[in-house]
């Protein structure tokens, strides 16, 4: 791919995927709903440091991304749970790989 | 990997390698220079956009992140040349897989 050198196209699709992924949210919080739909408090007891306010805001530009889903029930009071998407579920290859590349980079740079 | 939820180690490797392609510019340096070593000139040229300072910090970046390499030739006057490592390299499938799902992610929200 580094030899398809600066093709627009591909850099914009990076962009897409970097963008989905920025953050020091994002992921933790995708990493916690992987264990299964969660409420928001548990949330936001999960990803410690988290205020209400900016896990408020990341869930939101998350479901705009279609990574997680929420789901409202007709309980008394209602219940609102929020789950990982099938195409959320479809980052674990690039983290994957991040994760794999991240390691090497530390060992490279910081040299072990 | 989303199923080893927020195993503190994986989180750190992914912000290692998600830091070292942060911003507008550094896959696109990289990028130019994957067609061959370059001098400061021909790369500022490549890379439409951006001001010499802000290439200078780049490369320094790159370089210490050891993506990059920087070759200084005893020609007269001095001629500094700029290359991608084997680790910058490495990067390639990383950038694949985000390349990947950037487009599926562009189709999923954006519908096409």
């Amino acid at each position: 791919m580094l030899s398809k050198s600066g093709c627009p196209t591909t850099m914009l699709s990076i962009r897409d995927a970097l963008e989905a992924v920025e953050g020091r949210w994002k992921l933790l919080i995708l990493f916690s709903l992987s264990q299964g739909p969660k409420r928001f408090k548990q949330i936001a007891r999960e990803v410690q440091g988290i205020t209400d306010k900016t896990l408020s805001k990341e869930l939101k530009s998350l479901e705009a991304n279609k990574l997680i889903d929420r789901k409202v029930y007709d309980t008394f009071p209602p219940t609102v749970e929020y789950s990982v998407t099938s195409h959320g579920l479809s980052l674990e290859k690039v983290l994957d790989e991040l994760h794999y590349w991240g390691l090497a980079h530390r060992k490279e740079v910081i040299g072990k």
